[in-house]
Order: structure tokens, then C-alpha cells, then sequence
């Protein structure tokens, strides 16, 4: 609420007044830019028209226009303009690409889209179809002779993805699946299996109806994790544990601009991707200047495959940023316990599916962590010394639940140079029903574990597309991915060794993004490394449809030149896409890419065999990569950091 | 200081007093251990016999005793008895084992060992073979003609491996590598280059002599790391932060067993291993038991091959635990640096040359962590609910100074079941002095990488091999090297899908660790799962000698069955070892290791190419491993964790 007297500002004033110095090209839509968008949507249609905004987000400007206001700006120079775009449903039948200038609140342009699939679901709409089946009779039927109570039932929309249909097939259609509360909070743990219901989105009402036959509904005791119906005994328990800053964080955020010990970048937000990190620069001691390494970062797409092929089950291959939208999703921190005390919140917005502006509060934390760590250290018994440095970060967080999974995201900013990208798995697996009490009952394929009576956790994996558009030290980059490759000593005349590794062609491969004009004093080129974390690849045959759609997971890096207009790697439109718009599409032109603007697409994956101890929520299992400096300082940058 | 009554105490009473309640079978020895080896030895040989102490340790009592001592002993009953192994050089010439009973202090066995190798180099003899140079005429002329000064030269000990030689030339002989000090502490930037010094240890004396030639020393310029030698500007910098624990930590430590939160295990120290995690296990609040998990964790070896064919150089392939001794190298590590404030630190006791023994303070800090990080989340949008659960887990730290090298090592313990195991790696490289000041001038093989003038980074592997005796839920373990596997759909009749995976084979490897003897109530093995951190093959050929010596690093995984002997993966002599005692030689023995009671050796290994940043003290590079619970709870072991 505390928000509304500068939304008002901003509203009344945001054409008249030059831009304050907390603006930033990249800034996120203000809750008056979507009703700027709104209004100027609203009289460019008719009254009688129907439209639904499924995408609303920040047309970027020229990213030669955003450095040189970057590098060049007064308090009085002009910021490009600022322009967003929008897909929506027209009269729920056409798909509409606008682009509209904020400050004047007009239409810049507007395109119907004609190709295959369709945009993100919108909240009301997924509300809508959940609702469908209780009002449906041969549903309330199909309960009956489960003997379950509609007031129990909540519903998901699920995408169906594509599987070759042609036509007609391919209409907005999406599967409802049902869960059962009935003493639980912890639906995803109680489904109800058999039921196929099949919502055509743009006439919102049910166009298939199956019931295959019943199958238990696991049940609801052991499921409930909330602390308030957990019984004794409870444990493991340990004493409290804060972080305190008795000086204050070290960090100053001015509107979307973070900036914190070497670091300044920029937090935005965008109901698709989540969170943007872009414009990061590193301050460089040394040179007393601020050198420029990552231009934007954000996740591209998550794409998670389930490998059970029951007739419930066979599409769920999920595109959680392009079906659900992971910013759409994301979930309230909450303070003391998703955050450490030392935490700053920061809120977002997002449009409804009218454009109506909605707040999302505690969106972003931001806090420094001090785990416990040695940024550096050496002891050396013979002078005697021993220096050590405390190793402090800075994190930006935000938790995207997309239904029953909870991802933590956290982009952690070292003052040794470091980008280190996490990402926790956590929330609730995605289980099957089955009349399975026991392992020993299982002769057939059961496609997953057993993790309870009537429970199978489902085989599944996830797959992490990073968009990270590196400018080491400037826009032109090379990507060098130097092997070590074991060399034999001829023979043993010149050394008792027999072999030695050098940097050039094995399966051990380093990956390093160049600026190949900048070089250090004594030569090497200025860079940054990649360092993977878990690396799993695709498993699913190349030629499966699904594989089709997700063929951006192929290789677990990709280089493509810079292209305004390539940001998600299944595409724009990944409801029911065909993958005739992904990174692997887009590959096939092979491009230059020495010494350009270059952008790299990075998959973090996970195969996820379930387990009991994943039940009934999981602890959270991490990993990430990191974006280290290699030869991007003349030295180590901590040599002269303090803490005071 | 304020140890030294309880070390009379116990010097005193030791063979009189009933064990107390607070000691361990497996706990380190005490001081007044350490003397009773001392007393034992010195009065088994004639007090004109020369003998060198180069390792006493606990000889670890029969598995069975210190499990049976465990599940039933009363304060009264008697554990098993304490004994010592002891490895030493007599009269320069001859190497023994001993063994000695601590109560007692009586030799128990003396057996000459007469294979090949040697032990651990005493920290006497490496500052008595460091010294030599200096006092050896044409080392004096090699420094006049550098131009450098006596008094700014520090020498280090280096193993030389073995390369084939038979006979004398398998004598004890090291080289002795020299550094420059003259306006920096940093003498590892400042190598002296061109002359190699060999040394017999055994005769303390300098057995050949060679100066190459002149090549410049580095310069100290920029090379010093200490605070108080770094002018202006500094940074980055951040406000102080620390972490509180209101109610004091949650854990207890009683001698050498600590408890926290649903955890129990012994920390214990041996002079070459360095941290030993024994018998630890987890209280199973659904049990309302203690349930085991690793009866023993520990180094077993670290590798750090250079790859540098140098004639000085050709030979540095370290074995760091086997060699110098990992638990040796100990550095006291700083409150308020090296761990968190909310740390308590523990000594340890290693002997001298002459079997004294010596107080490391602050050789372990145990402490509380809590990195901002949640254990488990769940977001329920429609019902709604937010539950979340702060991750705090305990960490046991320790740093090995191996020279240049420190290498912080954690064992942390996850209130979820997770045991996991990082390295830090930071301190200095082993840089070699060179002629080039600039890349460009480097034409021929430099064998690494151009870090600052006339300095070279070499190239290097570090690999960390650990000896992990799992009981998860007892002895009888098994080994799943479960697969994941692609299953074709034979014709899409059966599924629109065209593909799905199975656990069963293909490259995405599970490995997972049970006991076929014990089964959940829905009927999985109860197991854990090994996650590998980084993954680094080696790069070496096979048939080099230092692979030979080496052959355990070939596969990242293996397993044994429990052997008392089998404790050292390169083997017990590792000095100028000849590679007859490795892992891979007792796995060649191809024994049985299903259902019983097994071993996992995991091998953490790191390439490192150096780079600028690396210069000229090393920011930390982690990473590690973790056993995680996989079905051994039947459910999520942490749905009950609280903070009070």
C-alpha cells in the first residue's frame, strides 16, 4: 500500500518530468507503463473487442542505444524511449504482437501471428479451466464412484505439448488434471488418477472427458507439511542462527540499480523469465575503472520432461518459462526464513490478464552472504604469516513456484569477479497414483519409485536454459574452448616423464569467453570462464516430438551472435510449439561468431529418480555454474579487500 | 599453555584411571600417548640407536571391537585396548613398523620393512636439507653470479618421485628447491631457477649439484599479500558481518564425539590423513534411533602432478598426504578469518622427529552454519500456504598448508541425512621463473601460462582421493552403479511418445550405495547416494612412472572390500613409491564386494590452468562431493526440523 502515492506520481507525471537518475533503460514496466499499455491496447480495439494480455514486457531498447546512455549520460540526457511488448488474444481466436511507446501511450505497431503455437497461459484462464470440471456431470460422476467430495478437488491446467497433430488438432487445448485435499494442504501428493479431461482455452469448456477406471488416491496422512499439524516427536532441532550487519549492508539499491562492493548491475524482472541481470560491471582496482562483463542474463527456458508414458501422463514435458511464465509464478519471500535477516526485499509487477498492474511483494531479496568462507588464504610456517580474507557476497533471490516445484534462484555476485548462478530444487514432486502398496507388487514398467502407499514419484529431469549475453570488456568476444590434451614424451632421452597435459583436444574442456582485442600487460587475452555445474544431458531420442520442441537441450553449451530478437530457446510461442523456433533452429544458419557479440546459452540439468526422502517435500538439492575471470584482471582482485 | 596440567594429568594416571566416559576407541593419541611410544621405543632400542619418528598413529582396534564397544558399553566397561603404529627410520638406514600398546607402554611387534619406498619426510629433515644449500660452496657462487643474497634464500624439500631407477639410485634422495625472499614474503613467486640441488636424507648431505644456467628471478613488485603491505587504493570493500548465535551453538563436544541436532560422530586426527570422520550416525526421529551411515571418512591421498618437463621440474608429482604428511602441514587456523565467530576450535597432537609430542592450537573449528539457504519450501497458491525451513548445518574445518598450497577442507553435516565434503583450494601457485615478459615471446613449450613477468603458472592437477567406509545401516552394503537408460516406444499404437528413460544403462550414471539387508516399509533398499562434485580424469599415459605410482586416480569411483590394511591409495611408502601397493593393485585381486561390508574411494580432481587472477595469492576455487539419503528414511527426514 505504501507503493500507491508513487504510483500516482508516476502516473500523473511520468511525460512531463525528465527521467530521475534511478531510471534505467532496462527498468522493468512500472505498474503506470501497464496501464499506459492498457490504455493505449484498450482504444486501439474497439469496445466490443475481447482482449487478453498473455505477455507484457519491456520491448528492449537497441543495445547500442542502452550502452551509449549507459556511458554517456547526464542527469538531463534522454534515455531511449520507452517501448514494451505485448502478445494477446484477440476476440479469443487470433494471436497479436503489439508494441507500444509508454510514454506517449500509443501503438507502434500490431501484428497477427500466424505460426504454430500459442503464448503463455494467463491466470484466469488456468482458473477457469480448473473450475470446468466441477460443473462437468460425468466428472461429478466419476468422484461419485471414487467415493470423493467435489469441495476437496482442486484442479491444474497442464500444456499437452505436441505430438505431430496437424489442423484442427492443434487448437488451444490443455489437459485438467485433479487433486484431493481432504485433510491435507499437499494435493500434489493426492491425484486423482484415471481422468482425462481435455479444455479447449479460447471457448473455456471441456471438449474430451475420459475416465479409464479407478486407481486408489494415495492417502492424505504422512502428507501435510505444515508446521502446525506436525505431531510430536519433532526434530532435528537446533538453536537459532542470525546474521547481523551492525553497520548496515554495503550495498545502495537506486531504483532497479544494485550496487555493492565491485559490483553495479541492474535487477529487473519480466513475467516470463524471472529475474534479468543486466548491465553488470566489475570495478577494476587496478585501472580505477568499471569494466563490463555480463550484458543480460536471465533463464531462457526450463523444460521438464516426465518418462511416464501412462495416458494421464505421456505429455507432461513442461516449458515452465514459455507455458507458465517462471516470473508469472514467482512466489512472496518470506522474511526470516526464505531470506537471512540482513535481507532487503524489492516487490515486481505483472499485468493481468485485463493489463491491470499486480503487485508482487517481496518478489526479490537481496542480502550479503557470509557463509562461513576464505575468499583467500595462505599460511607460510617458514616467514612466519598467515593472511586470510572472509569470502562476503552479495545474492539477489527469487523463488519461482511453477504448481508443485519450488526453485530457488539466486545470482551471487563475488568480489574475486565470480557470477555463480544456483539453483535449488525444492516444493513438491509430481507423483502417480497406483494401486502399488509395496516394491514387491511391481512386475510391469512403473515409470518412476515407490515413495508411499499408492505413491509413485515419476523419473523426471530438468533442464536449465540460461540466456547470457557476456561482454567481456566490450561487445566483441570470442569463445575459445580450449582442451588439455595429453601429450607423449618421444622417448626418454628428454625427460623420465613419459606424458604431460597442455591446453589444446581431449574430452577436458574449458570453456572461455575472450574479449580477443583486450589483452593483459604481459599477453593474454582478457576473459571469463565457464565453469559447469551438473551436467546432464537430453536422454530422449532426437527424432521424439518432444525432444523436437525441447532440441535447445541438445548441448549443453551453444554460442550464437548477438540477435535482438533471439531470447527464448523453445521460442516465442512454446504452448504446443513445433520446434521450428528454438536455439537449435536458429544454429543451423552457423553464424560468425569470432570476434562478435556474442551470446551464451547455457543448460543446467538434472535427472531426477525420486526417492522417499523426497516425500512429502523435498529437501532441496542444488547446483549451478559460474562465470569466473580468467586473465580479465592483471591480478588476483581481492589482494586489497576489507572489511570495516 | 592452558593445556599443559591436563597434559600432566593425564601423563601421571594414564595406565591407572578407568577410560572416561568422554573417551573413544578411535579417538587421536593424546600427549601422553604420544610419550608412551616415545618411552616404549627409546627403551626397545640402545640408547646409542638413532631413531626418527616419521609416523606414529592410533593402529585402529578390530572394526567389530569398536562397534560392539559402542552399542554396548557402560561406563564401566572396558574398551578396546590402545594401541600405536609407528613407522621409523633406525640409524639412518633401516625402515621399521612397531607397534606398541599405549597402556602399557610396551612394543608389541618390530618388523623391518624392506619393500620399496619410504615414509613421510619429518619436518627436522626437511629444515635440516633446506639449510644445506646455503652452507654449500657452489650454491654460494650460483647466488654471486644472480646477484642474489644468502640471507633472502628459503629452500623447500621436494619428493622426486621414482622413474625406473633400480638399486642405489633408489637411495632416500630428495631435491631441494630454492626461493627468493628480498622485499616480499611471497617466496613462491620468486623461484630460483636453473639449479637443482639433490639431497640424501639419509646422510643429510648434498649428493649433486647443477646450475643450468641464469634464468631471472621474478620480481617482488606486487608479489606480497600481507594487509599491512598494500598501499593505496584498496577495495573492494564491505561492511563487517557476522554471524550470532543467541543461545549458543547446538551442538556438544565430549572428547572427540560430537553431537548436533540428529547427528553423532568422532572427529579424530591422524598426522597424514588429517581429519578422520568415524562412526557417525543419524537419529531417525520416525525410529527414534541412531542409524549408521560412515564408519570411517578420510584422505587417503592427494596427487598434484605438474606438467612441466623441465629439468627441475619433470619430477614434481606430489603426494601430498603420503609424502609430507596432509594432517602435518595443519595451519592454526585464525578466529574471525578462517571461520566464523560463532566457531569453536580444537587442537591436535602430532609428534616430532624424536616422537615428542607437539600441540597444533586451532587445528579444527567446528561451527554452525547458516548461508541464507533453505532446507525446503513450499508455495501453495490455491489453498494458500508458504512453508519454509532455514538450512543450518554443521561444519568441521580444517586447512593443509602443503607449502604453497592451502587446501581448506570441510566436512559438513546436513541436518537432512546430507554428508558433504568440500575442498577449497587457495594459497599460492608453483609458479617457475622464465625469460619471457610477454606472450608473444613465448614460441616453444612453456608449460603453462604467463601470470606476470618472467613468471610462469604451470599446469597441474590436484587430485584429492578419499576413503569412505559407508555402513549405511550396518556393514553389509551394496554397490548400484544404477544406469539411466533411453527406452525406445516401439510404435506410436502404445504412446504419442517416441522415447522416455529408465533407471538401468547408458553414460548418466547413478551411483547409490545400500544394504540389501534392509528394506523401507513400500520395500527400496535403504541407501545413499554418492553426487559428484567435479569430475577431472587423469591426463597422464599409463605407462608414465608417475601413473604407475598414481594408478588410483584412473576411475573416479571404487570399491573394496573393507580391508584393516587398505588405508593409503597410493600405499603406505609413497616416497619414491614404485607403484606395487595402490588401489588399483589390491582391486586387481577382483573380490567379492556385494553385500558386504565395502569401501567407496572417490577421487575429487581438479586441471588447473592458471590464470592472472591466480596471481599473486590464489582467490578459493571449491568443490566437492555428497553422500545424500537416498530411501534410507522413509520420508523427508527434515519435515519435523525447528529452530528454537
Amino acid at each position: 500500500m505504501s507503493k500507491i502515492p508513487t504510483f500516482l506520481f508516476f502516473f500523473f507525471f511520468s511525460s512531463t518530468i525528465s527521467i530521475s537518475l534511478s531510471s534505467h533503460p532496462l527498468d522493468p514496466l512500472s505498474p503506470a507503463e501497464f496501464t499506459s499499455v492498457q490504455t493505449a491496447v484498450r482504444s486501439h480495439y474497439s469496445n466490443h473487442t475481447s482482449v487478453a494480455f498473455h505477455y507484457i514486457g519491456l520491448k528492449e531498447p537497441p543495445k547500442s542505444a542502452v550502452l551509449s546512455w549507459l556511458h554517456h549520460h547526464t542527469p538531463s540526457s534522454a534515455a531511449p524511449p520507452r517501448r514494451a511488448f505485448i502478445i494477446a488474444r484477440v476476440n479469443h481466436t487470433t494471436t497479436h504482437e503489439l508494441t507500444v511507446d509508454l510514454t506517449q501511450s500509443t501503438i507502434l505497431s500490431d501484428q497477427l501471428y500466424t505460426g504454430s503455437g500459442y503464448p503463455l497461459f494467463t491466470f484466469e484462464e488456468q482458473i477457469a479451466a480448473n473450475a470446468l470440471p466441477l460443473g462437468h456431470a460425468p466428472f461429478l460422476e466419476s468422484l461419485r464412484r471414487r467415493g470423493l467430495h467435489g469441495a476437496e478437488i482442486l484442479c491444474q491446467t497442464y500444456g499437452i505439448g505436441w505430438f505431430g497433430e496437424q489442423g484442427k488438432g492443434c487448437s488451444r487445448i490443455v489437459r485438467v488434471m485433479c487433486n484431493y485435499l481432504d485433510g491435507t494442504v499437499n494435493l500434489f501428493m493426492r491425484p486423482v488418477e484415471g481422468i482425462a479431461v481435455t479444455v479447449d482455452l479460447d471457448r473455456m469448456e471441456i471438449v474430451g472427458y475420459r475416465d479409464r477406471g479407478i486407481v486408489p488416491v494415495p492417502k492424505a496422512d504422512g502428507t501435510d507439511y505444515r508446521g502446525s499439524k506436525q505431531r510430536p516427536p519433532f526434530g532435528p532441532g537446533v538453536n537459532a542462527i542470525n546474521v547481523v550487519q551492525p553497520n548496515g549492508p554495503s550495498f545502495e539499491i537506486d531504483g532497479h540499480r544494485i550496487r555493492w562492493a565491485n559490483w553495479d548491475f541492474h535487477l529487473g524482472f519480466d513475467m516470463r523469465a524471472g529475474p534479468i541481470i543486466s548491465t553488470a560491471s566489475i570495478f577494476d582496482v587496478d585501472k580505477q575503472t568499471f569494466r563490463r562483463v555480463l550484458y543480460r542474463g536471465f533463464l531462457s527456458e526450463l523444460f521438464v520432461p516426465y518418462m511416464d508414458l501412462t495416458e494421464e501422463w505421456y505429455y507432461r514435458t513442461f516449458f515452465d518459462a514459455g507455458e507458465f511464465g517462471y516470473g508469472l509464478c514467482t512466489s512472496s519471500l518470506l522474511p526470516g526464513a526464505d531470506c537471512p535477516d540482513n535481507a532487503v526485499f524489492m516487490e515486481a509487477y505483472f499485468p493481468d490478464k485485463d493489463g491491470n498492474p499486480q503487485q508482487l511483494p517481496n518478489a526479490f531479496c537481496i542480502f550479503e552472504r557470509y557463509a562461513g568462507d576464505v575468499m583467500w588464504r595462505h599460511t607460510e610456517a617458514a616467514t612466519p604469516v598467515t593472511e586470510v580474507r572472509r569470502d562476503v557476497s552479495l545474492v539477489v533471490r527469487m523463488v519461482s513456484t511453477v504448481g508443485n516445484y519450488d526453485y530457488i534462484n539466486d545470482w551471487e555476485f563475488k568480489q574475486s569477479g565470480s557470477i555463480k548462478v544456483t539453483v535449488g530444487l525444492t516444493g513438491l514432486l509430481e507423483v502417480r497414483g497406483a494401486d502399488y502398496t509395496h516394491k514387491d507388487q511391481i512386475h510391469d514398467e512403473s515409470y518412476g519409485q515407490i515413495l508411499s502407499e499408492n505413491t509413485i514419484g515419476s523419473n523426471h529431469d530438468h533442464f536449465l536454459t540460461y540466456h547470457l549475453d557476456l561482454d567481456v570488456d566490450g561487445e566483441s568476444n570470442s569463445f575459445l574452448k580450449s582442451k588439455l590434451k595429453t601429450v607423449r614424451v618421444p622417448n626418454r632421452t628428454t625427460s623420465p616423464r613419459k606424458s604431460y597435459w597442455i591446453k589444446l583436444g581431449s574430452e577436458q574442456v574449458d570453456l572461455i569467453f575472450v574479449n580477443p582485442n583486450k589483452k593483459t600487460m604481459v599477453g593474454n587475452p582478457v576473459g571469463y570462464r565457464l565453469i559447469p555445474g551438473s551436467v546432464a544431458g537430453p536422454l530422449l531420442s532426437d527424432d521424439d516430438y518432444v525432444q523436437i520442441r525441447a532440441a535447445f537441450t541438445e548441448y549443453n553449451v551453444w554460442v550464437t551472435p548477438y540477435n535482438e530478437s533471439e531470447k527464448w530457446a523453445g521460442g516465442v510461442y512454446v504452448d504446443r510449439s513445433r520446434g521450428d523456433d528454438t536455439l537449435a533452429t536458429w544454429s543451423m544458419k552457423d553464424r560468425e561468431i569470432e570476434d562478435r557479440d556474442i551470446v551464451v546459452w547455457y543448460t543446467l540439468g538434472f535427472h531426477h529418480v525420486p526417492c522417499q526422502e523426497d516425500f512429502p517435500v523435498m529437501p532441496t538439492l542444488s547446483s549451478g555454474f559460474e562465470l569466473r575471470p580468467a586473465n580479465f584482471f592483471e591480478r588476483n582482485p581481492v589482494l586489497k579487500a576489507y572489511i570495516s
